[in-house]
């Protein structure tokens, strides 16, 4: 077996945590100044901004903008090893995980490996609906969108055209809303100036939930607001309806209707990332790994699963903590207060979230906010959400540019970052793929 | 046969318009007002700014900073329909171009189709050396760069990192420069932080000239200068110095001698692309087109090329005009001229370049200048060199984010986007090109 090159053996002890998100950095941050090894290891080598992939996907703003590169925030910290790796597998019984640059020992393990899209074992709109769950499949919707555009000129076909410039968004959760009001409002402010050939009152953005309404978990309020707003912006909810089936052009309704697309986006849900070798018996609803109150995985000694992943069940939240960044921070900050604990012998404290509350904004001026003692909706919601947002970007440059890409979009109605970057898949293209797997060979 | 659909039959005359880059998007722009129907014509729908790839190769610069949607250019504009499209055949006999969207008819074209890398037919160089003629290729590079020192953490095989660590440059332009001092100033002022792991001072950057000097073209003090400034940022410049062959790891040189890289970067010469159909009679040196005073191609009665394509023999310049931006937008906007006077029947201008002067930068504070009436080197050039690009670059939004950008890192010494975004090549992926096909056999 070959081990992670470069990472010594020396007498600290070793916490590897699997994963660079909200709850991953944040542990490897609380963890700097304390007396152990940290190994953290991501598939990329940036932390992504997840709140704001659907304004990468909407040309709003520059994918460099929300993402941080995971060295940075670790620079002369000797040690920190991070890797750009895929976990494999773990062997809990020997203290090893298997990436696909070796294997490494650990004393502690800390999975936060997240949730990525669930499509319900639909095997059709796996293959041809469009998620938004990384940075990548993010741009890879932006490229998808304004594609159709390009399309559409060169078509003659009007139900073709009609059918490329249909939306059809599929989960009224906060990433459907925010995506919704944000498609509508490039088709009002930007998509006419671009395109003086095409007839935009062709085009259609549909939000589709299948419960009885969008934002599902905020109040009431907000949830009435939010659908209002949408409305207002001409985004066409509808609430109550279950998608059934995609082939790619005719999305099927559980009523036997049809909607005619060439773009069906899914934030319908999320399950856990899977963790191979586990105990089957500590995966729990939605693949997330159920976790005790200091998230030690059940059935194991000295595997954490903090963030999305985790599931814990308490009084309060009988399926496990809402899956956003305030509980993934949280939990990573505890943790890292525990393992230090552990390490003194001294008693562990018991996680309890601290609701700050619930944001969403579906436009320009319209927002809604559930706090823990107030709910409002409007203008002054929509400062609060850019507030929040701007101060959780990571980077002082990173939240430089938001704010100014933000306040220019704002004053201009514009945006600047039409671009269809297209990945070149050539010889070039191809070396680097071939190189990494080079990688995984050795 | 297909024609490209929505662009309207009348009576007025239609210039058609291969090419958005400096030639192209400046005549398009000088013909806005008008009474031609223009069709522009690009496989990308961007405006892409050469100058600065080398900044985006080495994370300085963030590729939507120098890249300018071709559809903003000209938004509300009716009279001006833009395409994403390539050339595939110019019929000259019957005034008509066939794209991978359909046929076109013209009563002027006008190419400004650009040069690419020019490998000089070493299919093994051509395979496996890295170019930077593109945003797409200049993103790769990063990729590649930022992924060497990823693979070096990995490796035990000290011969093997040290070739992860080289860095071989074949050309001493201005690119070949530019790029050499700037992967030297990121192996002195970043990478050491973000890779505590690794040794730097095992990284060696080469820049290899097939001339006895780099900077050919610039004055005799100009050139001197920059290779002074290439070696006191610890670049090893071999002037005289020829490369024969390139297997991926080997770097083979006329002499017998060899060099020990994963990375050879080809930015030694270019060449005309390729328009299928035209007379072979009219190619000429380099690939490029022969055209008369008035940038009319020989053989053809409404065929015109600009820019780097365009060969126009002058008692001055016996090879053409230099490859340059200057001349592109010289020429186009001359050219914009000729087509409105010709319409009117008025005797036509002949082109005459106005050289403003030349100038590259080396590193941080370090650049040269070399101006019609006086030449000067360091700080002052370098000043220069900033406000003259930071000037072309187009659009506010983009100049202003360069701005900052630029500034931010004198101040830090640092860049944050070290960002390895790869394309996500999986079903969602494969999606949009399968898409793209289907414009292409509609």
């Amino acid at each position: 077996m070959k081990y992670i090159a470069g990472i010594p053996e020396n007498d600290k002890k070793r916490v590897v945590i699997i994963g660079g998100g909200f709850a991953g950095l944040q542990l490897a941050k609380s963890l700097k100044n304390s007396n152990f090894q940290i190994v953290l290891i991501d598939k990329n080598n940036y932390h992504q901004f997840q709140p704001l992939f659907y304004q990468v996907a909407t040309a709003g703003l520059e994918p460099s903008a929300i993402s941080f590169p995971l060295r940075k925030a670790f620079q002369n910290q000797k040690h920190i090893h991070f890797r750009i790796a895929a976990l494999e597998k773990v062997e809990a019984e020997s203290n090893l995980i298997l990436t696909d640059i070796g294997a490494i020992e650990y004393d502690y393990l800390v999975l936060a490996i997240g949730a990525d899209t669930n499509y319900f074992e639909n095997k059709n709109i796996q293959q041809k609906a469009i998620p938004m769950k990384s940075l990548s499949e993010a741009i890879n919707l932006r490229n998808v969108i304004l594609s159709n555009f390009e399309k559409a000129l060169n078509e003659t076909d009007k139900t073709k055209v009609a059918s490329l410039l249909n939306f059809v968004i599929v989960g009224g959760g906060p990433t459907g809303t925010e995506l919704a009001g944000a498609l509508a409002e490039m088709k009002k402010n930007i998509l006419p100036k671009d395109y003086p050939e095409l007839d935009f009152s062709k085009m259609k953005v549909y939000l589709l939930e299948a419960a009885g309404k969008v934002l599902n978990g905020y109040s009431e309020v907000s949830s009435k607001k939010g659908k209002k707003y949408l409305e207002k912006l001409g985004v066409k909810v509808l609430t109550d309806t279950f998608v059934k089936d995609y082939d790619g052009k005719k999305v099927l309704l559980a009523t036997g209707e049809t909607l005619d697309t060439d773009t069906l986006i899914w934030a319908a849900g999320v399950k856990g990332n899977p963790a191979n070798g586990l105990s089957t018996e500590s995966v729990g609803r939605g693949g997330r790994l159920m976790v005790d109150a200091h998230n030690l995985v059940q059935n194991h000694a000295n595997v954490y699963a903090i963030g999305d992943i985790a599931l814990m069940k308490t009084e309060k939240f009988e399926n496990g903590h809402p899956q956003v960044a305030q509980v993934a921070i949280q939990q990573a900050s505890l943790l890292a207060k525990n393992l230090k604990r552990k390490e003194k012998g001294q008693a562990l404290k018991a996680f309890k979230y601290l609701d700050k509350g619930s944001l969403a904004t579906i436009g320009r001026n319209l927002a809604v906010a559930d706090l823990p003692f107030m709910s409002f909706q409007g203008f002054a919601a929509w400062l609060l959400w850019l507030f929040v947002h701007l101060m959780s970007i990571l980077g002082v440059k990173n939240r430089l540019f938001v704010f100014i890409n933000w306040t220019w979009s704002y004053f201009t109605y514009d945006q600047s970052l039409r671009l269809l970057i297209n990945p070149k898949v050539d010889s070039k293209q191809t070396k680097l793929f071939e190189d990494s797997s080079v990688i995984k060979n050795n």
